[in-house]
């Protein structure tokens, strides 16, 4: 569903610049500098509504947190979260995940997040998905060299695809959890969709990779 | 379940020699030349009561499958069911898959089916799980340079670790399928476990991996 542009999301990002930043391309290679400190970076990409950035800002305050959403309306449920959680490590970008490399400076980023990216499942789409190896080619570029790629989804097919494809780009997978909810984390940090999907009594699917 | 030895298995065993190789020892590197042709070779490791082999023979008689299961009051049914089927394709030994490299030259065997292996679900048992990373040491030696793992569980912890362990060795992985017959695969052939576990509304998992 595409929604209309809410006339005020633009000012509202504007407003809040201490949670979004408005010119990230100017700090590839510094956003430590950004934070004002030495702490390593986690980069969410499709942040959504932010309810995963912001528990997780909140849960360790030792990590910079950097949500990536390339919608406005939605990145604008992002921001209130974040600032209803009254956390200063974490800074959203307005951003569509094409060009990571213009972003981040090699090795910059210690782990990255997809969370319920969009499946596209049709095959002529599959360019256009999170983990086609072009989008891997970047995070291997940004990704420093125990960096991780941490991916939660209830999409099977999307699941399926993505442990072949990490494979074939010559990953490691480090985890594999068919069903997360089953075995219990209690440092999972739930997202809105993982709660939606939760509740419909779907599985929830997680796997962690690495680059070699 | 332990169950008793049957007294008439080693017998069964014996008056069926054309179907249960008794020395396979002796075949390492000659496997062919027992089939009498050039085809490749499958093998399956616990092969239980042989409704798979039985029926992949069947399948792809241009293929030369062997099926290796230890205990020797299971492998009678395999006879059974392999003397049915009246295919020629199909040797069965008694073997514990331990020491494959006595068995099969380098490079001498095509594809390896592990098919509800026994999961060993204990992590002090983890060594005893036939995809363990010295098993796959093993398949590695046997396996033609495009030969295949093909796996199918219905064990969720037993899949995960699989996933886990194939690409920790360095294995690619082919194909991930979490439901194996929410998907449809018209070629695939069905074991006994596998029956068992579709009619309590289980999702069967297979992957399919390659040593790089
Ligand atoms: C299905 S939603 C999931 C949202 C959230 N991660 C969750 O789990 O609740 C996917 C989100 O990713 C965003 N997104 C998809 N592709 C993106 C891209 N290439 N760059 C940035 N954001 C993207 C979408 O706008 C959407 O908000
Ligand atoms: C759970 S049953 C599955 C049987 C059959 N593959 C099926 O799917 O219906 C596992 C079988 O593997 C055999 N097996 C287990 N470990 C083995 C080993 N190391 N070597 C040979 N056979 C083994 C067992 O005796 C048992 O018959």
């Amino acid at each position: 569903m595409r929604l209309r542009n809410k006339p005020w999301a633009d000012d509202f990002i504007k407003e809040n610049h201490h949670i979004t930043e408005l010119s990230p391309l100017s700090y590839k290679g510094s956003w430590r500098d950004l934070f004002q400190n030495q702490q390593a970076i986690h980069l969410e990409i499709g942040t959504g509504k932010g309810q995963f950035i912001a528990n997780m800002a909140k849960q360790h305050p030792d990590i910079n947190f950097i949500g990536m959403e390339r919608v406005k309306n939605v990145i604008v449920g992002a921001i209130k979260k974040v600032d209803e959680a009254g956390v200063r490590n974490v800074r959203l970008i307005n951003e569509n995940a094409q060009d990571l490399r213009d972003l981040f400076a090699e090795n910059e980023v210690e782990q990255i997040y997809l969370n319920f990216s969009d499946p596209w499942p049709k095959n002529r789409h599959e360019k256009r998905r999170l983990t086609f190896h072009t989008f891997l080619e970047q995070y291997e570029h940004i990704l420093s060299s125990n960096g991780e790629i941490v991916l939660k989804t209830d999409n099977r097919n999307f699941y399926e695809y993505s442990l072949v494809s990490f494979s074939q780009y010559g990953m490691e997978l480090e985890e594999v959890t068919l069903d997360l909810h089953a075995m219990g984390d209690p440092l999972n940090v739930m997202t809105e969709y993982e709660e939606k999907f939760l509740n419909k009594g779907q599985p929830i699917y997680r796997c962690r990779a690495q680059f070699r």
